[in-house]
């Protein structure tokens, strides 16, 4: 048997090293805003009625181990699948064949659909679309082959309001300084350890290699420079006379994660004197304007600072951080607020089509090979066999539950038959190694294993297509760590991880045209997020989960 | 009657206005970690078990306007008073002769000169002194004459545990970013202004200029080359094996203000490459160590770091952050811990004599002029006279409590009669324009006014001699501004400022030379706090004042 790089890890610590390491990651944390919010489950709105607290956000205490070859596929495929969303968002009618029978059954995909076909009709004056996109992967460890090494499964790409960037170089940050201060052979905070490059264990083979601590986390370098360049690609002001520009952060009211989007504007102003600012999606409708057709069919969004409302701005990027959710929708004019920023010649990050291209539906749609449709080859003619081959080993098997009247995109090979989603999903002992997931983003919803058949039997089945199943990933069953949560309890155990590669992508749509011109492409930054395993749900912002680096090592 | 610079300070601001400032300045304030822990009158015990929260420090919305000319003027003084204050520290008979009647009805002064004595005794074996110094002062304007321009002076001079240096620079960018985002010219969170240099006034005159915001704030720089200073000059160590070395951050258990602590060590790393570790008082005795004089008679203070006790440090400098205050030496161990501290090779920041010559006792008697002894003269031989003449227009009239009998380095002139202090101190109309201070550091002790004769009568006679006389500093009356506390309310009103200066000194105590040979001797950034004017006492940590940034300004 291999052997296991978590046997030994995290070390275990004494009561004074545990004080020592909780007490100064608790203040490492305030010192350098690796901060939230607290929820109102830690500190009631009673006892913070000005909301002026803050406290560390969930934190592994240790990075955990993570195979360099696996991070180093994640990071080369990045761009690629950059440029793989950019053509899904740019191809109208194959997103519109993928999604249809969903729009039937849920309204959240069905408005923002209506507000494309609405947007396209007026005409749209912005040809422009930028992404900030994670895509998030998790190990997975064959079950019949412990000595064979890890491969790395995407769980989903995210096409909108990809967080935890900013917070995610912090937690880089931290790790790297517990982990060589004062100095790398001598931390004050970890115990040695081969993986932190100061210790050599007799049970480790010395063709293990580690460079001591977590890699530098470019995300906010990375994100920011994609904003930027959608600033720059913006061009000058459309007003006349000319206004000054700014970005566009869109946001949740009361969000209790802003010390994650703070890294990303006061990077935008620092490096590249970018202004923006912040506006809650409550406020779209009475902040921002859009001249009228007669008076400007150039249609910029104009956005007036309530604090300074002399000096009115006009909109460059809207970066969405919010209005991801079917839930964020609340409000009775949450759908005109949309559609409005949809036909302003903002640049949205992301746009509607962009959105609905981050759907579970259009991942399970790109694992179809064949003989069945070879959507990869299609939309990255450019790319050799081997890429892609690369980029679909990185798929999990996934299945639709759509009946046969409505495979026309499903991957499914035997039409006539019962699909093998569907039957999958229904043999309880099938199931078991597998989760169901519906088409909304922001986790939460899905279900796992053997609660799946009867899910299944307690709705319609014609509700049945809005969920994709999905092969259960098999993450490293060893691996264990210890977290500090935001209320300051140390919990400690096993845990799954799951990578996130961020990327941008800023691209034109030519009119007639469903082949996007690409005028910025780019990786940089990760995140790991580590939960305890009993847990097959959580977020981290929700308390369930913890932000963690990577220590990466190499077996030869 | 001259313009008065307050008339129109702070701009008025609508709700929108100050919805936006109060929602920034508590955004940026936990961002840039211009923060303290809550006090448990803000959060209870109960309500935060771990310690993991955190608020905003006290701030104003706005920094305050203040003289150009008196902010020169205490900066060019900073290094002559470092001078001064070596030279009080290093002259030990001076010393004991201004202190020695204080002893007597003083049990804190008197346990510190007992350490003095008692290391002096056996030997001291470090001649090197650090201090970080900070020199306080308020403006003080005469009552007669409304048009005469402000003048400085100073209200202590602090040689121990001279704090908020790291969060002042902090305050500086804040204010700064306030005024200049995302444009001095369009500030989104200030209204337009004179002092901001965006605006003009019917009313103000021409010849005011003003940068429009802060200067930038060096007092972590400052103070950090010190300790830097010291920590060269200390040189290798003196273990045999060598050890590594580092630096000591003495501090209190449960410390609040430990972000302003941790920016002076988290640079103290980062520009240095210097290591330290804090160590709370509580723990001196058990983590730290001296060989016996046969072992190694050079008594190098050794520190056991309990989370890594394999790896033991040779401390370099005691930085105190604490044991400045008598309340802090409770627990029966104390007075030997600071012994233990003191006799060790380390170089102390600031020695038992250091600590004394901050005492208000050594303040007043600093003011004695001719025909009285010419202190200011003997101490500073080598400035001429225009440079102490200056130093000395800082100087508040203060006076001696002392009786006759010991009156010894009293300033009074007319040894048989009552001495002018006690007449002062005695008469209602006389004790009016008067604040009695007590010798001891930390604030919140003083009597003011009318209060001081009957306080007076209610202790005894014998007890007058431990306070001494100040005539009250006399602030613009009309400055005003608005604060952001600690629990997020925000207060508005008449407000009273005191502008701190930075300085750090460290010099060489020659066997058998009461003069200091300086090796280190700097002046760089302030503080200003300021308070509602109702409160006649207040420091920042208790959240009865705020910290505040200054926006200079001239006349001409």
């Amino acid at each position: 048997m291999a052997y296991n790089i978590y046997s030994e890890y995290p070390p275990p610590l004494t009561a004074d090293q545990e004080k020592y390491l909780v007490q100064t990651v608790k203040n490492w944390s305030i010192e350098h805003a690796l901060a939230v919010r607290p929820s109102s489950a830690i500190v009631s709105e009673e006892a913070n009625p000005n909301h002026v607290l803050a406290t560390n956000a969930p934190v592994t205490l240790f990075p955990s181990p993570f195979p360099k070859s696996c991070f180093d596929q994640a990071r080369s495929l990045q761009q690629v699948y950059n440029e793989l969303y950019a053509a899904v968002a740019s191809d109208e009618q194959w997103l519109e064949d993928v999604i249809k029978e969903l729009i039937e059954v849920d309204d959240f995909l069905a408005n923002l659909w209506k507000i494309h076909l609405s947007v396209k009709e007026e005409g749209y004056v912005q040809d422009l679309t930028l992404g900030l996109f994670r895509s998030d992967y998790m190990l997975h460890a064959p079950e019949d082959d412990e000595a064979a090494p890890p491969s790395l499964k995407q769980v989903e790409f995210n096409t909108i309001s990809s967080s935890f960037g900013g917070l995610a170089c912090l937690v880089a940050e931290l790790h790297t300084s517990l982990a060589t201060y004062p100095s790398p052979a001598n931390s004050v905070a970890y115990p040695p350890h081969p993986l932190f490059g100061n210790s050599s264990s007799p049970d480790q083979p010395s063709a293990i290699n580690s460079v001591g601590h977590p890699p530098t986390n470019a995300a906010v370098a990375t994100l920011t420079a994609g904003l930027a360049a959608g600033h720059q690609a913006y061009g000058p002001s459309k007003s006349t006379p000319p206004l000054p520009t700014c970005v566009i952060f869109l946001v949740q009211d009361g969000e209790r994660n802003v010390f994650d989007q703070l890294a990303l504007s006061t990077f935008l102003y620092k490096e590249h004197k970018i202004p923006s600012f912040r506006l809650p999606t409550s406020q779209v409708l009475e902040l921002t304007s859009i001249p009228s057709p007669d008076a400007n069919p150039a249609r910029p969004l104009i956005y007036t600072p309530p604090s300074s409302p002399s000096t009115q701005y006009e909109v460059t990027v809207v970066y969405f951080r919010a209005w991801y959710a079917p839930t964020e929708y609340a409000a009775s004019t949450s759908w005109a607020a949309r559609h409005h920023l949809e036909r302003s010649a903002a640049i949205k990050c992301p746009s509607v089509l962009l959105q609905l291209s981050g759907s579970k539906k259009v991942q399970q749609v790109l694992t179809s090979r064949p003989p069945g449709p070879d959507h990869l080859k299609a939309f990255l003619p450019d790319h050799p066999t081997a890429t892609l081959d690369n980029l679909r080993s990185t798929f999990a098997p996934q299945y639709s539950l759509s009946s046969p009247s409505s495979t026309t995109t499903s991957s499914s090979t035997s039409p006539e038959a019962e699909p093998e989603g569907i039957r999958l999903a229904l043999s309880e002992a099938l199931a078991a190694n597998h989760v169901l997931k519906p088409q909304r983003e922001g986790g939460g919803n899905n279900i796992y294993r053997t609660n799946i058949p009867p899910f299944l039997g307690s709705i319609p089945r014609s509700q049945w297509k809005q969920y994709i199943l999905m092969e259960l990933i098999r993450p490293p069953p060893a691996a264990k760590n210890t977290v500090l949560r935001s209320d300051g309890q140390v919990v400690r155990g096993n845990v799954v991880s799951e990578l996130g590669i961020f990327g941008t992508c800023l691209w034109r749509n030519p009119l007639r045209s469903a082949r996007p011109q690409i005028l910025h492409n780019a990786e940089g930054g990760y995140l790991l997020r580590t939960k305890g395993k009993e847990s097959d749900e959580g977020g981290v912002a929700a308390g369930f989960s913890s932000l963690d680096s990577l220590i990466l090592y190499e077996e030869s």
